[in-house]
C-alpha cells in the first residue's frame, strides 16, 4: 500500500508537471510556442509514462475522478479510494508549488491564472458554465469509458496505456477552448490555488463534473456491457 | 446485438464529438489554435480510443462504409449491417446535437458550415466535384484496404488499433483541404444536417464515394489477397 | 509472388499519396496548414498503414533502397530486387498522376516543383550538392539500420512497424529544409517527372545517395552485429 | 562488448543527429518550421528507434545520465560505465561534427548558439541558474524512473521503446524554453563545443544536474518500489 501512494504521489506531480508544465512554459512561446496542439501531446504522456512507468504499482490512476470510477464499478478496491485521492491531491499541489518557483526564475513570467480551469470570463473561449459542465462531463464519461474498455480482459494486452494517454490527448485536442480541460479534480486544485484569477471560488465545477461522468462511465460500463457476458 | 449496438452508437458518438468537436472548438482559436494538424490527429485518435476501448466488443466500425466494407470481403455478418449503420448515424447525430448545445454557449460561436464535408465553393481549397469525388473514393479504398489487412491473421496482433487510428489521421493530413475529409457518411450526415450552408445538398457525394471505395477494397484484398492462401 | 508485387504496388502508391499529398494539399494552407511537422507525420504514417496492412504480405518495402539493403544484408531474397523496384517506382509515378488530376480540380493550384526533391537552387533551405548527398547518404543509413534491427529476432515482436514508420517521421522532420527528403528513389522520380522545375535533371542524387546509404548499412549491420552472434 | 560500444556510439550519433539536426534545419523554418513541438517529436523519436533498432544490442541508453542510472539501481553492470559514457560523446561529438558540415552548405546557415543549452542569458526564455538546475535534475529524475519502470519485470512486455522515447517528447515540450533542455550530458557537450556563445562555460550545469537526478532516481526507484517486493 505504501509503494501505491508513493507511486501515485509521483505519477500526480508528473502529470502536473508535464501537463500544466508545458502550458506555462511552452505554449505561447514567440514564434516557437507549442499551441494548443503541444499542449494536448505533452498531458498525453504523462499519462503514457507513467502508465507504462509505475501501471504495475499503482494502477496509475493520477486522478481522483479515475479512481472513483473504477471503484464504481468494480475494478478497484473501495478502501482505497480516500489514500489514493489523498496522495494525488499532494503530489499535485508539489508539483504546481514547484512550477511556481521555477516559472519565478525568468523575468518574463507574471502568474495570472496559472494554468487553471475555469467558465464564463475565465474559460479561454469564454464558454458560460452550463457548456462547461457538460463538457466536462462527458469527455470525462468517455475516458472513463476508454480506461475501462481497454483494461478488459478482452481488450488487447498491453496497450490500454497507449489508448488511455492518447485518449486524455485528445480530450485535450477538443476542450482546452472551453475550460482549459481538467477532468481530473487534483490537476484543477494545484492551479486554482496559485491563481491570481477567481479560479478558486470556479474549482468546486472541476470537482463536481468529472466525478459526475466517472460515476456514470463506471455505472453504465458495468450495466451495458459487463452484465451477462 | 444489444452491447454491439450501444458500443457502435457510443463509439460513433465519439468519433463526432472529438473530431468535429476539435475542429469547431480549436482548429482556428486565435494563436494557439491546433490548425489542420491538431483536427487530424483527435480524428485519428477517436478510434485508436474506441478500437482499445470497445474493440472487443462490437469491432469498434464506427462508420457505415467501413461495416459494408468488412461485410463484403466476408469478416462481418451481413445481417448486421443495417442495425450496426442505424446505430453510428444515431450516435454520430446525437453527438453534433451536444456539440451544437455546447458551442452556444460562448458568443463568439456562428454556425456557419459547422464541419461539414463539401466540394466546389464549399470545399476549403475549392476543389471541384471530381476531385473530392476521386480523393474521398481513393483514400477511404486504402482506408479499408489497412483495416482488413491489420486485423488479417497474418498481421501483428493488438497492433490494428493503433495501425488504422493513425490511418484516419494520415487521410485528414491529406484531405481536409479537399472535402474536410469525409471517408464516413455518418459524420458528413450529422455535421450537414446543422450546417447553415448547403452542405445538405452535397452530402450525397460522402455517402456515394466512401461505399465506393469500400466495396472495391473489400473486393480487392479478398480476390487479390486472400485466395488460394 | 504475384501477390508481393500488387502489395508493394499499392504500398508505395500511398506512401507518394499520402506524403507527397499532404505536402502538396496540405502543408502551405492559409493560416490552418500543416506544415513540415504535418508532413512529416504524414510520411510516417503512410508506412505504418503499410507495415501493419500489408507487412505480412510483403514486407512493405515502398522503396527501392530498402529493398536493395535488405537484400544486401542477406534477409530478403536478391532475385526479387528488380520486380520489387519495378512495382514500387509503377506505383508511385500511377500515385502521382492522380495526385496531379485532383490538384487540377482547385483553382489555386499551380505545378510548380510539385513534391521534388532537390538541391542547390531546388533546395527549400538552399543546401549545396555536398550537404545534400551526405544528408541523404546518412539518413537512409540509419533508416536501414533501424529496419534492420526492429526486424532482427532479439527485437521485440510486432513494433517494427511503428519504430520504422515514426523513424521515417523523424528524418522528415529533420530533412525537409535540405532536400524535400526523400531516402527514396521512387518517391523522388515520381515527382521529378511532374515538376515544371529542373527536379528531373537533379533526380541521379536522389536514387545514388539513399542507395549508398543503404548498401552501407546492410553491410555494417550484418558485420557489426550479427556475424559470431 | 565491442558490438554493445559501436551500438552505443550509433545511437547517440543519431540521437544528436535527429534531434538537434531538427532543431537546427528545421524548427525556425520561415512559415512551415517545425517548431518547439516538431524538435520534441524528433528527439523522442530518436530514442524510440534506437530502443528498438538496437535496444537488444546494447540496451541503447545513449546517454551518461541513463548508463549512471541504470548502473545505481543495478540493472546495469557497473564496469561498462566508462566504456558506454566514452562511446556516447564520441558518437555525439561526430554527429555535431557532421550536422556543422552539412549546415555550412547554406548561405543562411550561422554557427550563433548551436543547438546548445544554457541557463541565464543562454536559456531561450531566460531563466536562471536555479531554475535551469531544478528542471533539469527534476526532468531526469523522471525520465530515469519511467526507464525503471518500463523495464520492470511486471510492466507489459516490448513498449518501453515507445513509453521512454515519448517521454523524452515529453520532457522537450516542457522545457525547451527554461534550458533547451539537455537531461543528456553527451547531447550538452557535442553542441557546447561548436557554439560561438558562452555555452562551453555552462556545460557543467548539464553534466552535474542530469547526473544528480539520475542517481536521485536511481536510489529511490530500488528502495521505493523494488525492496521486498
Amino acid at each position: 500500500m505504501r509503494k501505491k501512494l508513493f507511486a501515485e504521489f509521483l505519477g500526480t506531480f508528473w502529470l502536473v508537471f508535464g501537463g500544466c508544465g508545458s502550458a506555462l512554459f511552452a505554449a505561447a512561446f514567440p514564434e516557437l510556442g507549442i499551441g494548443f496542439v503541444g499542449v494536448s501531446i505533452a498531458f498525453g504522456l504523462t499519462v503514457v509514462a507513467m502508465a507504462y512507468g509505475i501501471g504495475h504499482i499503482s494502477g496509475a490512476h493520477l486522478n481522483p475522478a479515475v479512481t472513483i470510477g473504477l471503484s464504481i464499478s468494480g475494478r478497484h478496491s473501495k478502501k482505497e479510494i480516500l489514500p489514493y485521492i489523498f496522495s494525488q491531491v499532494f503530489g499535485a499541489v508539489v508539483s504546481a508549488s514547484l512550477l511556481f518557483i521555477i516559472l519565478n526564475g525568468s523575468d518574463s513570467f507574471s502568474v495570472g491564472g496559472f494554468a487553471s480551469n475555469g467558465y464564463g470570463e475565465l474559460s479561454p473561449g469564454g464558454y458560460n458554465l452550463t457548456s462547461v459542465f457538460l463538457a466536462e462531463a462527458v469527455l470525462t464519461y468517455f475516458f472513463l469509458l476508454v480506461i475501462l474498455g481497454a483494461t478488459d480482459k478482452g481488450a488487447p494486452q498491453g496497450f490500454a496505456g497507449l489508448a488511455i494517454g492518447l485518449t486524455l490527448t485528445l480530450i485535450h485536442l477538443v476542450s482546452i477552448p472551453i475550460s482549459n480541460t481538467s477532468v481530473n479534480p487534483a490537476r484543477s486544485i494545484s492551479q486554482a490555488i496559485f491563481a491570481e484569477t477567481a479560479a478558486l471560488s470556479q474549482v468546486w465545477l472541476f470537482l463536481v463534473a468529472p466525478v459526475l461522468g466517472a460515476i456514470l462511465a463506471g455505472f453504465s460500463y458495468k450495466y451495458l456491457f459487463e452484465k451477462n457476458k
